[in-house]
């Protein structure tokens, strides 16, 4: 098997970075692709949300990504999509291939017009190096306010899938992160590469938080080139579920390497939600725990401070009963149907500064499903960066 | 007409604060008050919260409030019903009237059993000092994390309004805010004021924003001991009108102080959004802009950042149209029907520092119905505050 399934990457510097380091990257399979994606559900969203959604739509193959980080191309109107088509065009004419078998993305600051000038001029000088060895360049290309490249990967004997992810600001997702690119090759129906993309979404990276502010950028794509030798044919396939607990781990990797990357984040909050009546309730609830700006204050000064957790628990529109509640910061009860427990603060105080973050159950006691969610602590730093970034 | 309509005041240090600072309120009226209560929908409440709803179901008129500081007696379980009733019962037997007379409160941390040798001391110290005087000493004792003292007061020739507020931090309230008590003198069914409150609340408490964490606490309480020669008979009477101006302006008046004086916070940020389809629609959508993390954290570092502003515009479950959206900052056009128009960044950046603040106008060009919000910015401030509260 070829390095990287025979998918190759290219980047290059465009200039829309004020930094001036790599801000475009390329993907390309020589095979078509099959492909799945998931995407924001903000009604603001970016002119490339909108693009790629029509294709979803309209083409069953894909040859090709473009990905530009520095401007995100959203709140840009007709000219935004007018700009997304033009890079289709100038991108199809350098791989010689048709304008609909490319895909686009950006993320950078919102409401300037993308520099079609800086695209054209950075995918001309991508093209030429597209290289199956240049993954880790094309995944550091999309990185904006990342601290860490994060990629993942799981191979099995049947097939492989690995990927490349960025975020770390504007991450409250929903039906998706900020942008992920997965690649594999097992041979499957886009109808059964759509769902279990979804499903594995729902899980990872729509459980993440950073700081509740929901991008107009988010996207998730998964690409096949279907050149394993073995085909899955229906949900019901052993070799599904196999491919689907590889994709949930890549994805949950993902996802867990965006909360640690949170802007100016020291420490990760992970929050299980027990005992509730649906899955969606336990997650909504596991949310709103991990975006609670107190708690994640609390947590920045690794104090236990489990009532503001407690707090967000009920602030939800989920019906929830607090005499039945229990809550565990670490495997400690700290509250335990409605009643405070006394418990070693100090202790605590230590265990969540060496762990280099807390993990936090509640357990609502009304039924018997479960969810959670992941976060990071809310620092200085997030706010020395997020208050000096456009101007 | 006796200074403050005949309502007496007293404070007293329990020690419920760790500053040694006053930590309780004692609020009494000689004569029988008609009152009306708004209390938090956060379904993880005080125990006060139940025990004062029980209160305004069963009994129609009260004579005293008690309101402590600095523990919260939150998630506390029958422990924390059974202070509630002890606090009203000492208190009682002090003033001479009965259990039922009084009201009780408490913000603080939660979490923590209320001391009620503490309460009872505090209780003692405070009720031989009950004068019409002591206004500003019982309006400071309610106070936390709060710089400043907030009140507020309107005088007609029919009736008079006054009062006092606290709140500063886990304030994003939804039918209250933190603690609020409202003094007036004029005669009319409880009904009818108990809907003015009701509507005063959602237009004033109910649109701030601090941290969008809603706080287990909240109340707004208002008395009348019916004193003012003037009787309101239905909400028709011209003066049920003046009236409910004059308490919508001390709410506002109130909220406004609440917001400026968030934790840690440098500048306002107001928020009114335009063309929706309901009053309820704008106000959330005015809520999600006035509650982003980023958007805060740009108005701290003076940034005209308004594409922060039109991602929160979208993120919402209200239905709109992001190419009907026009945004102006102060008053600059920013976004016109979905595209990013050119803006003097410098000129508004300087406009931002200088006036301690900024008003975004959003218009969703699909009806005529209004709605405002108001918060503050992010700061290094509220993180150090909020990283070292408890432990």
């Amino acid at each position: 098997m070829s390095k990287n399934l025979g998918f190759q990457f290219s980047s290059a510097t465009c200039g829309f970075k004020k930094t001036k380091k790599p801000d475009l990257a390329l993907v390309y399979s020589p095979i078509p692709c099959t492909y799945a994606g998931v995407f924001t559900i903000n009604q603001v969203r970016a002119a490339c949300i909108d693009e790629n959604k029509e294709s979803l739509k309209k083409h069953k193959k894909i040859k090709s990504i473009v990905i530009n980080s520095g401007s995100a191309n959203a709140c840009t109107g007709k000219q935004g999509i007018k700009a997304c088509k033009e890079t289709k065009q100038i991108t199809a004419k350098l791989l010689n291939i048709k304008p609909e078998e490319v895909l686009v993305a950006s993320t950078g600051a919102i409401g300037l017009h993308l520099d079609m000038s800086k695209m054209k001029k950075g995918l001309e000088l991508a093209a030429p190096k597209l290289d199956s060895k240049n993954f880790n360049a094309a995944a550091r290309a999309i990185l904006t306010t990342d601290r860490n490249l994060k990629t993942a990967n799981v191979k099995t004997k049947d097939f492989e899938i690995f990927g490349f992810t960025k975020g770390a600001g504007m991450i409250h997702p929903n039906m998706a992160t900020m942008l992920c690119y997965l690649f594999c090759d097992l041979n499957m129906p886009q109808s059964l590469l759509q769902s279990a993309l979804r499903e594995s979404t729902d899980i990872s990276f729509n459980a993440i938080t950073v700081d509740a502010d929901m991008s107009t950028n988010d996207m998730v794509i998964l690409l096949s080139n279907n050149t394993s030798k073995k085909v899955v044919k229906s949900k019901n396939d052993h070799l599904y579920h196999d491919f689907k607990m590889a994709l949930d781990q890549i994805c949950a990797d993902l996802a867990r390497k965006i909360a640690l990357d949170g802007e100016g984040a020291k420490k990760l909050i992970e929050v299980i939600v027990t005992g509730a009546k649906s899955d969606d309730d336990a997650r909504e609830i596991a949310r709103s725990i991990a975006s609670s700006n107190l708690f994640k204050c609390a947590v920045f000064g690794s104090d236990p401070n489990w009532g503001r957790a407690a707090a967000r628990v009920g602030a939800t529109k989920v019906k929830i009963d607090q005499d039945k509640l229990d809550i565990y910061l670490n495997m400690v009860c700290v509250f335990k149907q409605g009643n405070p427990l006394p418990f070693n603060k100090e202790k605590l105080n230590k265990e969540i500064t060496k762990n280099k973050g807390v993990r936090i159950v509640v357990n609502l006691n009304l039924g018997n499903r479960a969810g959670s969610a992941l976060g990071c602590d809310l620092t200085r730093e997030y706010v020395n960066f997020n208050s000096a970034y456009f101007t």
